[in-house]
């Protein structure tokens, strides 16, 4: 049992279609399925919901919805609002970071619900009031209220980030070792030379420039592989044109 | 200097006025205020864009229109792709996360681009070879791909969160210390007593409980002023009861 799946959104009587169906996509977008409305306004127009919930539209069919929010949260332990103004219940408010600890170390065993307000109007003091916790979503004091699928999607970021079903790509390739780097940095050197790029009495400096460039950001196996190619490369069309002109001469 | 002063948010070729708008929005609750369009769609809705600013809305008369990547990024130093997709130059992605700390090491000094493609097909392999590095942003395999503002939204609030100028609200009140707390249980154990909740023999094993209760969330001060003050009022009915019943019999 993943807990994510113990993890309910609640939306407390949202206005905008377009903002329901967006929130499908975001919770999808981070393993979540369980979205349910507490009375939703009566113009929600349905189909801007279908249409920016885009590939998530299935998720519009399973939401559900309820006439209190009390009977929404009812099954829950841990119950989150969404806060971005302060004041005396909101004062005791964390990070949704912080929270993502607490909220799925509880839905291992148990439902939890992530409460958020209108657009216009955010939560009522008696609708925090039920919640057990208040989560905060850091902005900036420059715009501090932000979109309601805006504020959905990080909370639900954080808390699937915690999970951590997400596993980064990494290079395929190793990265190259010492021995196979050294055998580069001798055809570049070679190269140097042989191209008359530098005089015998210069290389070692330059190689150490050389070095710190290829030195600084890892290189893998491949990466040296092609580096050596293209001086092999220069190398040869050096030499060819070497032996040519001694042919001349 | 503010190291979010040197973020600059590069949409290739958008397609869709909403977005524009709710990104608007999206930089400005993290602190940015760089946006620049490549090459924007001619048919864009720009009074749906004004719509979902909202108060951000002046950030769309400072947005720098390009008609080419390569000039939009030409003052960068750090070019940061998002996509994804996996394949050959997307191997090599990091996290948002890793890449916030890389970001703003490099804002301190030097204007950095966060480039993101278009809503139905990202950003190009030629695009894409224009990037320094590759962002991934983490989502889940059951709908991997983000809406356009809400893969924005997250990058920057990455950013601004490690930015560390966010600080979360904090409790106004101190946490109480054992003195005062002590002092709060006294006056509980007599309550139980005097209201007969329990008899003397059981007054230790029923304080643990209690105990137990109120120490597994932090009290602050003005928290245990209040049930201090419950427990002194319902001695003080249950002590007038006994008096008054005294009185009679």
């Amino acid at each position: 049992m993943n807990n994510l799946e113990n993890i309910n959104i609640i939306l407390v009587e949202p206005i905008n279609g377009g903002n329901i169906g967006s929130i499908c996509r975001s919770i999808n977008n981070n393993g979540i399925t369980n979205l349910s409305l507490v009375n939703p306004n009566k113009n929600i127009d349905w189909l801007e919901a279908k249409k920016l919930a885009c590939n998530a539209s299935n998720q519009l069919n399973s939401i559900k919805i309820y006439d209190s929010l009390k009977k929404a949260i009812s099954k829950s332990t841990i119950i989150a609002g969404t806060s971005a103004r302060t004041g005396f219940y909101r004062d005791s408010s964390i990070t949704i970071e912080k929270f993502s600890e607490i909220g799925l170390e509880s839905a291992k065993n148990h439902k939890i619900a992530l409460v958020f307000g209108r657009e216009d109007k955010g939560l009522s003091n008696d609708e925090i009031a039920l919640c057990t916790h208040i989560i905060q979503i850091p902005s900036s004091k420059m715009y501090p209220s932000l979109n309601l699928s805006h504020a959905v999607h990080i909370c639900c970021y954080e808390l699937f980030k915690k999970s951590n079903i997400f596993v980064p790509s990494k290079e395929k390739c190793d990265e190259a070792p010492s021995e196979l780097k050294e055998r580069m940095f001798k055809i570049w050197e070679q190269m140097l030379i042989d191209t008359e790029f530098v005089h015998q009495e210069k290389l070692n400096h330059m190689m150490l420039g050389i070095r710190r460039i290829f030195n600084r950001g890892k290189l893998t196996k491949s990466d040296t592989k092609i580096l050596m190619g293209i001086a092999r490369q220069n190398l040869w069309i050096a030499n060819k044109k070497n032996d040519s002109n001694d042919a001349i001469s």
